[in-house]
């Protein structure tokens, strides 16, 4: 058993970045092989260090002198690629070990994902690099470019056309072929790459690594990540962590959302892939936005660039300005849609507006009307206008197709200029078809330029989140004391509800009973009318034998019910080990919720509630969050719900104790991760929350152990 | 006031798009205004016709002859251009009366838009053309492009560059801009047009005389429409049924779906705008198509323009196929998302791809793995054994980055054609980026090229969704007689009950009573417990007053509850005309639904059905068509209900009679459209939907009737 320390995310990850030197080992002179294409690209692009090509043969490859073996090289390179197959690879890691070599790229297949006996290669690599203080990339991976350095370790396609252009963008990527199509993209719409990683296998660095060591690059300001599987869940938030307190904007493309794309995911990966809704909510825990589409990270990643410079809008109040009434329509459509908030002008902008344009409708959308097409100058102070309106956030320009016209692009490319010169704070977007030169003058200028209606609303709507996402997160990870807890919580209803209100969780006042006389003396004491229940570690589903009767309104109902209930239970359950009877007060008035825990295999216990009955199944109205959970954060998964109206006061009902909702669900949450090791689900169902100001009370509750052969997870 | 009938949809536009001759009354030498432009296109795209250039000065206009008046033209063409200022539009649409002119584009603006001197010419313009048989498109419109014809009489900015390609999408649009912008990058995807029309101001000619002239017109296959307002529910119902017949897929983008786009629509066009959510019921009903963004209307006419010669998919069974893992999640996320089936490949296609490729993933998404790229030549045997597997309906192959890799483009594009040739009835689509050459050479195969993952499943699912939609409706408008409504129905709840009931709706036994003994004799006729509501037309919320006391027992408990009411009565509504009190059975157990009937300024009585209580409104649960409804129309209305599973035995609950509902919501349609002269709104709430085969009963019923001042709507 290896006992090496595992590396801090993202540490040591500059050997891969600032290479000063570069061995390729498995080198060749055919550059379609792994072996020959990173040295073809690190020649063609210009890479001012050092290159050690190794192959046996020895002599000269690409022009460049080649090393037999590794120990001949004169001097130890920071990189070393190993192209060679998956058989070898253990040797050349070795070698590169011996000689001091402190970032290894492992390009070949032929590991993990191949079957056992690659696995076994692969946890020889990693033991090789953790007892040598080295980091892995990959295997089976797509490597690594680092673009202002001209470092490539990489085989990717996107190279064979042209290095992308160094900028500001740095992309880490489980999938190499995703992570290629992205930089592609990124490449295409004019914005540039600091650092592209693709992690592959992720026998040693993930995607955690790559985000924390984004975070604290000086060339990176924003960070994209494609993620499939997530393995180890604190590495990633406390990589979430960091890239919010450097204040660098994550947004992650995590794919495998649905069902049929998980089980896509596990065959591909062999990975045990977190629940996506878990992942899902970690990622809005730390500020990173998370997009569903290659084309939504895109668009999004178009407009973070390069509006960052400018500032994250601070609200969502959106201008719209276009010169086709049937336009503005449909941009307003888009906007709604996308959750952004048409204001009304300032007064004082209409008329400034009416001023130039007395046609123009000063609604939002504004209607420029033709007018702009045929007098273009009157743009120029129309968006002064809107520059100077503090009632907007960001103003959106539809252009259409006019960058055709050669005169109206001089006119509107003047008016563009202007308006960032004088305005260099404010947000302005266009949304145009158009050529693609007119397309980059605009974007140089810093104005971004979408080619569609809806990808210039979602790229909006992601800035807006990603705007009031980035305070930082409250709560990260249990710090509190794991205790054991005593195995008779999970022996009935009565000693779950005991062990929640030991946590402050509160219950009704009741109690089991085993008599007609000590029921009917109980339910005197509780204050009629009261419930009676079943109490039995074996009956799971107490009211489908008859083993719950509600409303009993008095001493004698109470002596009748007791006996009904043993009668059905003798006959429904033979077998069933009774408890007793558990008297309770027979609650009303109020809504309500379910709340329950249960393990996500990456991120353990997961606080769950949802709307009451029925509704969270049919309505899938549920909401998931790590545990622990702060206060805050058990106010917003309540206020998510689709029937939080219903607790809000609807129609004139009165508004529901939703605060000690939340107090319940954040001590539950920390319920489970104290008892993690012994607790694998809670069930509180229902919860009634009662009327503002008199709180909440769990009617029933359920405890599941984790099996004895599950708790070394 | 104008006697002559409107002429039916579609018809006279072959004046348009077969013009033999054109008049261009204003034209200009200068080529940047609109008596210029239209012109310099016909020339410049080699119009075949005539074409006669007017202006009073006479001489040579673009190097061919003027006329200084129409009367002057040596014959009468069949299309004339007015580019004239609104003011001496009308005499030039009179002198294009009297020499025979079929048909007139008024480009010019300054009409009905502009203010109600505007309007005034417009209705000038409309009563010539109605007096002569003339059809009118405009004015204030971009006017028509008739590609094969080379008929030109716009001056769209589109055409500045190039004549669109001929084909086979024809496209109407009420914005100019709008249009434009469609014609411009569906020529760009490499498609072809048949017709362009904007209609602008619609004082004659309207989006359904576009439609029904395209459903008639030989070289039209498919029908893009962009609307804004709907102002005759008729005329467009008439149109889309024609489109049905004719077999030919409208697609439809109808802007302002939101509250927000519907206001900026109302004040662009000051057209009455219908509900957003009926025009939908509506198209959904003649199978049109309906879309949301532009971008989602290029995907879906790019997807059904290529795939229609080989019949749009029988199902919506998709396969994947990526030498990506990560890309395969990708897609089936996508296309799970957008509503599509993944489906298993059959057994012994499993088998044919594994004997090619050993180490290939064969659940659906199929991983091809690395391999298809190191040896293309399997993607041939790979896709030959997905075409000949009946497990599926489109198989959708993602190429990446692939094509621009010289040798790997030869290779795919070989596979491709051999596959085209082999299975041509056999729906393939590629997902892939490349260049703008290889993309065209395999849409020129018939295999649409789709540029992102998202677009992919949004296309498919729209041809899936047209080919599910493509059976003709049942109902279209009703045929039955109008009939007056007593005006005592609208009295009060039961005289409301009583109209339905008659209308063949269940309602309970009931009756209204004038005293406590009454109430006590007529709820031992009715059988206790009872319900006893207050009965008054000026009573509306009846609960709320103490009117409406529930489960009474026996006679001493209706008596006191008669006496109660009474004196709620007196107390809260003193002033209010009181019919007496409402004895009813006391009902229970079933599910409740809201159904409704309301005005639409443009479809006339609308139904609709709602989850019951407060969930319709939390939830927005609420599905509306266009009155009347079939039997088929209603189940599935009801069906559609987000609650539908709580009537369909969710988690064990008894099924409900979901079918008398829907027989219920059809009589309550056909009874508002057989009273629609009288009846404004009709409202039950709530409808008691009883066990399957138990029927339904109507709890509470409102008839609201329209006011005098209204029905000459």
């Amino acid at each position: 058993m290896d006992t090496f320390v595992v590396p801090q995310a993202g540490a040591g990850l500059d050997a891969f970045f600032n290479a000063q030197g570069i061995a390729i080992i498995g080198a060749s002179d055919d550059i379609t092989k792994i072996g020959g294409r990173p040295i073809h690209f690190l020649l063609k692009y210009g890479y001012k260090g050092q290159i050690y090509p190794v192959n046996p043969r020895g002599g000269e490859i690409q022009g460049l002198p080649a090393y037999a073996s590794i120990s001949e090289l004169p001097a130890a390179p920071d990189m070393a690629i190993i192209a060679v197959p998956a058989a070898a690879a253990v040797k050349a890691m070795l070698e590169c070990a011996a000689i001091g070599v402190r970032g290894v790229v492992v390009l070949s297949s032929g590991f993990a994902e191949a079957g056992p006996d690659g696995a076994v290669l692969q946890a020889e690599l990693v033991s090789i690099a953790r007892r040598h203080g080295m980091r892995l990339l990959g295997p089976n991976c797509l490597g690594t470019i680092s673009v202002a350095q001209g470092v490539i370790g990489s085989f990717s396609i996107i190279l064979e056309q042209s290095m992308p252009p160094a900028g500001h963008v740095g992309i880490v990527s489980q999938s190499g072929n995703i992570g290629s199509f992205a930089v592609q993209n990124i490449a295409r719409r004019g914005l540039g790459i600091s650092h592209f990683i693709a992690t592959g296998n992720e026998a040693d660095i993930d995607v955690a690594d790559g985000i924390a060591a984004l975070a604290e690059d000086a060339q990176t300001r924003l960070i994209l990540c494609c993620m499939e599987t997530c393995r180890d869940a604190d590495r990633l938030t406390r990589a979430l962590d960091l890239a919010c307190k450097k204040n660098k904007p994550v947004v992650v493309l995590k794919i495998g959302s649905t069902e049929q794309g998980q089980a896509a995911a596990a065959s591909h990966t062999g990975a045990l892939a977190g629940s996506d809704a878990v992942i899902d909510a970690v990622f809005r825990r730390y500020g990173a936005l998370r997009v569903n589409a290659i084309e939504e990270l895109l668009d999004v990643a178009h407009a973070a660039a390069l509006l960052l410079p400018a500032g994250l809008p601070k609200g969502n109040r959106i201008t719209l300005l276009a010169a086709s009434g049937g336009f503005g329509i449909m941009m307003a459509d888009a906007t709604v849609k996308a959750g952004l908030a048409l204001t009304e002008l300032a007064p004082q902008t209409k008329e400034k507006i009416l001023q130039i344009l007395p046609l123009a409708g000063t609604n939002n959308p504004v209607d420029a009307t033709a007018q702009v097409s045929a007098r273009p100058d009157v743009l120029q102070g129309t968006l002064a206008a809107l520059m100077e309106d503090t009632h907007t956030d960001v103003t959106q320009i539809f252009l259409s197709l006019s960058l055709y016209n050669t005169r109206l692009r001089g006119v509107y490319m003047k008016a563009l200029k202007d308006i960032r010169y004088r305005y260099p704070d404010r947000l302005l977007v266009v949304t145009s078809q158009g050529p693609a030169d007119a397309v980059r003058e605009i974007n140089d200028l810093g104005i971004p330029v979408f080619p569609g209606i809806d990808a210039t609303a979602r790229g909006l709507a992601a800035l807006v989140r990603m705007g009031q996402l980035s305070a930082l997160p409250e709560s990260t990870s249990y710090r509190g004391l794991v205790e054991a807890l005593d195995s008779d919580a999970f022996r009935n209803e009565y000693t779950a509800k005991e062990a929640l209100a030991a946590a402050g969780i509160t219950v009704p006042r009741e109690a089991v009973v085993t008599s007609a006389d000590a029921a009917a003396a109980q339910a005197t004491l509780t204050g009629f009318p009261v419930v009676l229940k079943i109490v039995s570690q074996d009956i799971a589903h107490k009211t489908e034998i008859g083993g719950v009767l509600l409303n009993l309104a008095d001493e004698v109902a109470v002596r009748s019910a007791y006996e009904q209930i043993m009668q059905a239970a003798a006959k429904h359950a033979p077998e069933a080990r009774l408890d007793g009877v558990l008297v309770s007060p027979m609650l009303s008035g109020g809504n309500e919720l379910i709340m329950g825990v249960s393990r996500d295999p990456v991120f353990g216990p997961v606080v769950m509630v949802g709307s009451g009955g029925i509704y969270a199944e049919i309505l899938q109205d549920v909401a998931v969050q790590a545990a622990p959970v702060s206060e805050k954060e058990a106010l917003a998964m309540i206020r998510s719900l689709k029937l939080f109206p219903l607790l809000d006061g609807a129609r004139g009902r009165k508004k529901a104790d939703v605060l000690a909702a939340a107090q319940a669900l954040t001590r539950l949450s920390e319920f489970a991760c104290r008892h993690a090791a012994d607790v694998a689900e809670i069930d509180m169902n229902p919860v009634l929350v009662r009327p503002e100001g008199e709180g909440i009370v769990v009617l029933d509750a359920l405890l599941i152990p984790r099996r004895a052969d599950s708790t070394s997870e």
